[in-house]
């Protein structure tokens, strides 16, 4: 941490500050510029409070020189990691994967011709929302420990691992009986108490970035998880909010690679919700691999006009089958393994 | 809702949304215009799903007509509402209301001489949290129950009714055992587990708009507690996340008429998260009121450089003394029954 | 400027920065921390490029000391500045100014009918349009050089000052003819060539702020003017584009006193672009004035359903009439003289 | 476009509706719902003002339901447009096309060094600026007429065609001289005198999207040019401005499946400017291809270290042609004519 003092501060007010880092069992380390004073804090632990400091006289900026995450980071595990659902790799050198299904769980019938025809198509894993968050509470919830038991049995059917959202810190234990990953959606990324228990419970978990967090951000609902001893954790780009309402939301395609710079998690992309838009799905899926990602998550529904959810932004089997063939096309081109030697620079 | 056909859509295509909007048991109403068809959908339920008609072949757009809330609406209730909190009222025509204090409770001594200073200064309630939403697992994250039992305390000691944040479901029945106010935090906005049990819980509760939730997005998160028969509702705009660096937040300033003309539910406004910066408290505490705000949420530290959390945006008590002076300046010049008086204009 | 070195950084990198800094004509400084290097770089003029250093082996961020711009700078001139147009002072410890008119002139009638009635309100000086920024080429643009010649006409008749805006270089010296103080709107925030004209003109310059300006970009843009000696700059907050759609635009009520914290140029807002809808007008023109505002510059139409651009935001004269009477109310209850007390802080 | 009333209004609210659309020369044409009036405007010329309707008493909303722009639309023109620069075609079934060059022109070694170089890499257009819009006064502003003589002397050299920025409508003749494809930058993109006179040129223009535009705005701005009778209008991404500071600016990927589906204009990306980082260039300018992008707008410079601006975010040569040698490997993995069968959608 650097301490920035006002060009004008005094002498008096620059001494208050190396007292406040002496008593805070740090030490300080001055420079004295032309114009300022800049002090170093030295033997920080990565818990300090910057505004400890913020508010003493003569003080103009708090510079964080350290990431606020550790776990998460690239300087602690440089090393590409893999996490597995069950025999499904997902990172590291392993090929690209797709996960797809309904937005909803809907009926035994829907899922079940759904899941085989995405495993048709190529997808390694099901997703399908049984407990679903909405905006309204009008509209359609999910059904619940039911569509639990639909999944289970889409994934005895087909074979396909399962990934479904869990929304509070009392369903982990349920949804982790019938899922083989827990997914954390955008609404509840800084959801603590949920993130405590998806870590503790061991399972595998897909962590959605928020629509207005930060990579840092991400990054530090990821530490929640990392450091309750979890390792099994996937990050997934969704789209962030902007001022732009020609698409639902704005996909950061930069947060690819910048995702990578960063840390050795797997990075995945939902580019139903980044777009919100089945037309755009597919190119924005192809982009993805091409940035760098590490597979996809796709929502797909055999009668999109009839979904109960997100019917605008669901593929049809034989698009998504399209998509498939046209994103590993992708990867193909560029060889996995070259983009993984790709010299990631040190973040911040 | 209306479904604007795209300007190319052949009749067959025409005929099929019609037939659609039938099946789902509504009555269709034909607009032919010059260069396209509208579509009105008429009988609608407020559930219904734009989407399903949305991925008709031929359909451009699907228009809303109506709020997609309803309890919260000012169509529903005109009148402006009072939240009572204890003997202290918020909303209505009463006089505009003051909460203060720490961010987070850290000793009994710390809450009970902050406790004192802000009764003193003007303050009707009493805030501090006990469990602490943080955005590194590795911040100060409350003192828990210890923290409720010494805001229980400091009511004692002051008279003055406690608002403490809740962040999950099963904390609401323990803290509502402590609180007079639950407050559902902005990051836990869209959480709807937290929701529903705080709905259930019929506590009044302090809702703060998610940093980057639309005022309709906010309303619908309050048509949740409301559609648990709870009508203890008071909204608190908090600041939302925009390019703008110079700040901690952006105070949506016009989030308070544009509430106030959508809902009769109580506005509050946060301005240390919503400035994030001591010195612009004040200004734009000044400012919510002369917007109509009916009141103000401010945290207050007895010594600010030692918070464990918020310290840059913290007040010192003889600050918040100047600025609960300043606000009520500013009520009494515009007279509090003039503001609402004012024609509010229907939103869309 | 401060170069924090990467964690994993070599010797030899950190000797390879050094060089670059003594190459560069500037000393540097360098601090050893636990965990990485830090460097200062002494004697730096304002204008070194960080990116020189950024792209050095083992360079982690580059971090400025200084603000970017000087002349804009409270630093530079402490006291707050009056910007004189006719015999109307703006800023410093002048009562608060209302300018006000319609968007676009549109005809002699509706250009004297709305001068009188504004100056009847207590407008101080006239707005209004007459070469015009339109979205759409299909939208009116505004009179041209007709609409300046009246302009000049309602200045002869109510003795109001004028403000219009310029939109090219070449409009510069034509637009001053007529005009006593020229606009830069929004759009044109950073058209340089156009910022230069307007300083060496040595007009009155109303600079408003660009929609997704920073407020460093704004006080850059004010450099531009200042840099070429022309020192009657007051700047104008007039909204922010952010995701929030229920209004035009998003008041930065922020900026109000984070600007004053940085500069001594008078800061007026514009609640008319600022929230897009009449309605709102008023509560966030009171707002802006509690906040600290030198004034406001509103839009008025004596007919709004009828005027050619911004009806939807415009206010009748008589609401105008009421605005000024509330804003005024505002100012007197805190009294102008106590505002400028605020121990402003020294921003970063 | 349709007019929503109020679920309130009254019977006499309507009809002065009414009444206004036909004093306009509009037909209306009423639909009665359950809860509300909603009226359609028929025969409404494009650039009929919603803001006259939305100021009558019992005016909810006023919905358009046309594009505002026409001669951009893919509707007016269905089929992939072609626009050639010298021998160079952007768009339509041609190959995608790679212009590079460096941010600034510096001298005449640094300039022909780089052009003989991103010619070898696989350019086919050399980019450089000799009028640099700078956010500091302070920094280097281009070498202006001499570094466009430098421009075309590149181009001798190498048979590359030249495209450079242009800042004011009075430089368009001058620019227009020397190089062959003039660029309105993204702080430009709404300045209208400009686009004005970059129309008039016959130009080809490439048309930087300003960084908080919406696509509509974009395509309003390339209307500005295409009816001033120039069709020779390339459209280009360069981010967007959002809460995200881990980037300079996001990419907005989504802005060109979006932009296909409403235009046949080409689209390029400019990845140097949409990361603002080196090292996420190639991953993003590989991401853009595969999203149907018609080529790519590189910042290279033979020692970015020394760079007079955008250090940061140049490629040296050799990552350069990296860069090219990935981005074909997409484009012939997918095949650019299979791109272009895709059944764009049409926008609202």
């Amino acid at each position: 941490m650097m301490i920035v003092m006002q060009a004008q501060a005094t002498e008096s007010e620059v001494r208050a500050v190396l007292e406040a880092i002496t008593h805070h069992g740090f030490q300080p380390h001055v420079s004295r510029g032309e114009e300022r004073v800049v002090i170093g804090v030295v033997g920080e632990a990565r818990h300090a409070e910057p505004d400890a400091f913020l508010r003493l006289p003569g003080v103009a900026r708090v510079v964080p020189l350290s990431h606020p995450y550790k776990l998460a980071s690239r300087e602690f595990q440089a090393e590409d990691r893999t996490v597995w659902v069950g025999d499904v790799p997902i990172g590291g050198q392993h090929e690209v994967v797709f996960i797809a299904g309904p937005c909803s769980v809907e009926s035994r019938s829907q899922l079940l011709e759904t899941a085989h025809a995405v495993k048709e198509a190529g997808a390694r894993m099901l997703r399908g929302g049984a407990f679903k968050p909405r905006t309204s509470p009008y509209s359609f919830q999910g059904l619940g420990e039911k569509g639990l038991e639909l999944l289970a049995e889409a994934r005895e059917a087909t074979g396909l691992p399962v990934v479904t959202e869990v929304m509070s810190p009392e369903q982990v234990s349920l949804v982790s009986r019938y899922a083989d990953m827990l997914q954390i959606g955008a609404r509840n990324m800084q959801n603590y108490a949920l993130l405590r228990a998806a870590g503790i419970s061991g399972m595998p978990i897909l962590l959605k970035r928020g629509m207005s967090a930060t990579l840092d951000e991400l990054l530090l609902a990821a530490e929640y998880l990392l450091s309750s001893s979890n390792e099994n954790v996937v990050l997934c780009e969704r789209g962030i909010r902007t001022f732009e309402t020609a698409t639902r939301n704005t996909t950061d395609i930069n947060a690819i690679p910048a995702l990578k710079a960063r840390t050795s998690l797997p990075v995945l992309l939902d580019p139903s919700h980044s777009t919100g838009h089945w037309a755009y799905v597919t190119p924005v899926a192809r982009a993805a691999i091409a940035a760098g990602a590490d597979g996809l998550i796709v929502e797909v529904h055999p009668r999109p006009a009839e979904a109960l959810s997100d019917g605008a932004q669901s593929l049809k089997p034989e698009r998504f089958a399209r998509l498939v063939a046209e994103a590993q096309a992708v990867a193909q081109a560029l060889g996995r393994a070259t983009l993984q030697e790709m010299p990631y620079v040190a973040a911040d």
